[in-house]
């Protein structure tokens, strides 16, 4: 049985929606300056801290999906992991792959007004490499 | 057994050796406009995703223990805990308490100028008070 959830309207107009990973929504944010993926549990809580074990279990995992994921496909220098939150307050990872030659490299990308969209290909090429991934429980919608 | 490990210079520079968890560091950022604490672990590594399932879940377990010190001794609006390290790359993890009305809300700490010194009085008490929050392995050096 999953899990539905309506996912926040900041989320939904920033990111495509690739599919899930369990039942944690799996997003990748439109600008393509970065491979900037985004996890999204079904939870009410706003802090990291006071999921139940076993979620924050599930998150670390899929946290370590995605990051090999990202180097596999990626020619990235630095991931940066991060639950911030302060906007936008459903809880949701941030896993982004960075590299020297990036739009804000060495600073963070949020809050950086550059942005680059993705073609419909390239999003599709990236759900299908998801779905190819050996070892993750990624599954289209 | 206790491990030792050289702190990275631009770490040692920026904030304060409030003691240890377990092996870990736990810094205090200089920068007293929001309780910023970082965790050093003794590796080389500089991605999380290549640490160790022990030393993750004993990152996870300091996370929440930090988070819920933040919580407790400061007004916090949210909760930013992340893993970057493009400028340092020595692997460490940041917990801030953010406030609504703080020096950047709602953007982000990192590569934000604006700065406050602690008094020496408050970054003791702030250490006083780790050492007796209960469930936590902190210790001083």
């Amino acid at each position: 049985m999953t899990v539905n959830y309506e996912l926040d309207p900041n989320l939904k107009r920033d990111t495509y929606v690739m599919g899930k990973l369990s039942d944690n929504y799996l997003l990748l944010n439109k600008n393509s300056l970065y491979p900037w993926f985004i996890i999204v549990p079904p939870t009410e809580e706003i802090e990291f801290y006071n999921l139940s074990r076993e979620a924050q279990l599930q998150l670390l995992d899929q946290i370590n999906e995605i990051s090999v994921f990202i180097k596999q496909n990626f020619n990235s220098t630095k991931l940066n992991v991060a639950c911030i939150g302060n906007v936008v307050s459903q809880l949701h990872i941030h896993i982004i792959g960075r590299h020297r030659d990036d739009a804000c490299w060495p600073g963070v990308v949020w809050g950086n007004e550059q942005f680059n969209a993705y073609q419909t290909h390239q999003v599709q090429e990236l759900q299908q490499k998801l779905v190819e991934q050996p070892g993750n429980n990624f599954y289209k919608l």
